[in-house]
């Protein structure tokens, strides 16, 4: 498939991809949905007006869905509704398709529009998918016991904070909270000195379920629209102090970082390749005929205030042992229900070996090995001004699909203690 | 004061209280809000309809918000708005008043109303703030440090799932999920065979904070609309097996129940009382030139199929450790905004003895000994078809100020396994 747009062949947003978000411009303040499509954004509310949806079935409900501030309402149109949508525009974009005389009025480019939250985040659930990230931080905070005796039975998870999450490019206040310095008895007030961030992805709920009815693990793709980047910043001096026995609570809920482009899971079919074998025979309603995981490339790079850019980890989704449709399943399975926009993190993603770990929690060994930057400068912890990137993308011969990046910059806190 | 309505003594809905609460009816299935008095619900779009809210300042936005399925509209007002009306709605209701003659209009029958889930609930937090609760899990759960060394530092808490909480009246299903059974290797599923309440308190925020902008512990009251009931039904063996290391999740998240009426902190005024002493000195940003807690009187009840009833325990709000001051400047000091809808409930509201214990966990110590109901039959835990009502007052020698009830009944999981 060949666009008439000038598509660079390493761009993220490629004519296979289409990925879908909020955005508005200095011409035109409301937020309304649009698609990336190379360097250029295209304004669905100009092509609806153009009359270019009017076909069989296209119906108010869907023009008004794209005049939304979130793309809650677009989601809830069903998949059989967005899938067909995304076709259209496919189409629309070709070379020699009739739209491209309309190009000035529908496509703006990407720099000079302002990117948003792309989804009203309802419920934020975050996973402990990865093996080796589970074990790496379980051989920390628990050296007796890294992988606990639940973990290779069921997708260990906890309800995080969703008021908190920022779209890319929003700047992260280190946070203050207590924290137990090293052989002390009593916590201080500090702001957090071993600042972190965890390498993940998202995705978000699309349809509805019943409180009170499970969603069968082979229904789960049907609830799944598509993914995003997430940072998920820790404080893991609040975290470590904090934590017993509830969860995660203060360590985490000052900010979370997500891409602005949602990947419908239709663009990453190309790329959808077998899970990792579980070496544990798992309950029935985790068990899916047709388990499926996608060959996502995964990259984190810190960039410091004088420029520098290093490349952190390199990691990938398919390491993750469990599969979002074991995560749906066992989300659901007492009946919990879910709702349209709800955000459901994997976890930080880490692979078998250390170039590949998601958090410095584990490349610094739990802040005794420093890493050395191309600036020449270390880090154990992220120093205030450092900016953390997630870039995300699918590649092979014939297409690329990416998610663009979730990238946030760790700013001084300056509350006088 | 007293009220042209009759108002039985009894009554938690005196002209002392109005709760604000979203109704509807036979004649209008439009939800909205009211006020329960007595045994009716004022009805606020009709009042403000009849110009009895046109006093100086009053707009058109106060009218919307009356019109609304959620309070939300109505709290974000701020609460030198909500309690001026609160004050005109207390005049407007006394004897002599005006409204009287149009009492036939504007007050329906409490019994032919159908009341709905009062807040659009953004974030849930539950505490775990009572030391006496926290003390018998933590003796149950991990015997050798029932109370964590961080309990008495900080209100621990943890993210709930606010899509299942349900209000008043609304039926439980008995969720399944893994369980371990004794002395076994492997876990089960099954219907959860441990099915608990606890007994709680909720309250809603009323007022946005933004994201890296704590709020100071002095100003949290102005973040507090009101308080409910709040039974954090458990499943404790799905929660015994899944809960480490990340906290409570599946054994929770199937449903909670709220109560349908919001009184506001106003009415609890002259219930004002002082919290326990804390007996560890806190961290600056947790103490409290005036803390505050309120003697409210809280019941349980276990209603079993065939219509006996027992009290299973009497507690009262005022034993909690950390006062709803702590909790809500805990929450922000790491920069963590609130929205207004959020919902922070107490956690379990035991007392020192055993009369006063929150959650049957602990009245029958961990499920070891039985408890004998006013019908004769016996009770470690839930059966199908029991239902726990929770109910709330503040009463002295001139006026009852109370909550209603929170009530759901248990029933059975007919799920083939």
């Amino acid at each position: 498939m060949k666009s008439f747009i000038d598509i660079a062949p390493h761009s993220d947003f490629s004519i296979y991809n289409l990925p879908f978000g909020i955005f508005n411009d200095a011409q035109n303040d409301q937020k309304r949905v649009g698609v990336a499509i190379g360097e250029y954004v295209l304004d669905l509310c100009k092509v609806a007006d153009l009359g270019y949806f009017d076909f069989l079935g296209f119906s108010e409900d869907w023009a008004d869905s794209f005049a939304q501030p979130n793309l809650n309402e677009f989601m809830a149109l069903g998949k059989s509704v967005t899938s067909r949508i995304r076709t259209e525009i496919q189409k629309l974009l070709l070379e020699h398709s009739e739209l491209e005389q309309y190009q000035a009025e529908v496509l703006l480019p990407i720099h000079a529009v302002q990117l948003y939250l792309p989804i009203k985040i309802g419920n934020y659930t975050d996973f402990y998918s990865s093996q080796e990230h589970a074990t790496n931080v379980g051989k920390l905070f628990r050296p007796d016991s890294p992988l606990m005796p639940n973990w290779k039975h069921l997708p260990v998870a906890y309800h995080g904070r969703a008021s908190s999450i920022v779209v890319s490019g929003t700047n992260i206040v280190r946070p203050c909270g207590q924290v137990l310095p090293p052989n002390a008895e009593l916590p201080v007030f500090s702001p957090s000195k071993n600042m972190d961030f965890e390498l993940e992805t998202a995705f978000v709920i699309g349809k509805n379920s019943e409180l009170g009815s499970p969603i069968d693990i082979s229904d789960t793709p049907d609830y799944i629209f598509g993914m995003m980047l997430f940072n998920d910043w820790s404080a893991r001096d609040i975290q470590r102090w904090e934590y017993v026995p509830l969860g995660p609570f203060l360590g985490k809920n000052f900010g979370s970082t997500l891409s602005p482009w949602v990947v419908m899971l239709d663009a990453l079919a190309p790329f959808r390749c077998q899970p990792p074998v579980q070496d544990q025979v798992v309950l029935p309603y985790l068990q899916c005929a047709e388990p499926f995981a996608y060959d996502i490339q995964l990259h984190a790079f810190l960039e410091t205030e004088n420029g520098s850019q290093t490349l952190l980890t390199q990691s990938n989704f398919k390491y993750l042992y469990w599969t979002m449709q074991q995560q749906l399943a066992h989300h659901t399975v007492n009946g919990c229900n879910v709702e349209v926009g709800d955000l459901l993190a994997s976890g930080t993603i880490s692979g078998g070996t250390p170039d590949s770990w998601g958090s410095l929690l584990e490349l610094s060994l739990g802040g005794k090995t420093p890493i050395t930057l191309t600036d020449g400068s270390q880090r154990t912890f992220l120093q205030d001004g450092d900016s953390i990137v997630l870039r995300g993308f699918c590649a092979n011969n014939e297409m690329r699909v990416g998610f663009g990046e979730a990238r946030g910059k760790l700013l001084p806190n300056n509350r006088q203690l």
